[in-house]
C-alpha cells in the first residue's frame, strides 16, 4: 500500500526558502508573484493491506522522524 | 490566487534521501517499509484572476526554475 505524506510549514512560521524563491521568480522575469511556500512530500511504500495500520504508522513515522511538529503540519493521504 | 506544484523524481532516477529515510524509520523501529520517495510542493500565490494565465505562468515557472525537468516531473493544480 503507498501513502502519500505532505508537510508544510504552519502559519505564521517564516519561510526565507519560499522568500529566496519569489526573488529568483522576479529577477526571471516573473512578476505578480505575491509568495512562495515550500513544502515536502514522501511517497512511502508499506507491505500491509491494512489501511487503518497503515495509516497509524504513517502517522507515527511523521510524528518521529517526517515531520518537525513543532513548525510543520503533515497530512497523510492513502493512495 | 494560488497554484499548489508538486515536484517529483521520475521514474527511475535513484532517490539516495529515500533511501536514507527507509533505513532511519527502519532503525526508528518502523519495519514492513518497502521505499519511501520525496518531492517538493510549493504554494505560489499569484496577483490574478485570469486561471490560465496563472496556469501557464507556473508551468514557466516549473520550466524555469521550481522543477529539474531533466531527473523531475511537475504537477500544476489552481486551488
Amino acid at each position: 500500500m503507498k501513502a502519500r505524506v505532505t508537510v508544510t510549514l504552519k502559519n505564521g512560521v517564516l519561510d526565507p526558502q519560499g522568500k529566496a524563491i519569489v526573488g529568483a521568480l522576479g529577477s526571471l522575469g516573473f512578476d505578480g508573484v505575491a509568495s512562495v511556500r515550500q513544502g515536502k512530500i514522501f511517497d512511502v511504500e508499506i507491505d500491509t493491506k491494512d489501511r487503518a495500520v497503515a495509516e497509524a504508522n504513517v502517522k507515527a513515522m511523521c510524528e518521529k522522524l517526517l515531520a518537525n511538529t513543532v513548525i510543520e503540519d503533515y497530512a497523510v493521504e492513502l493512495v
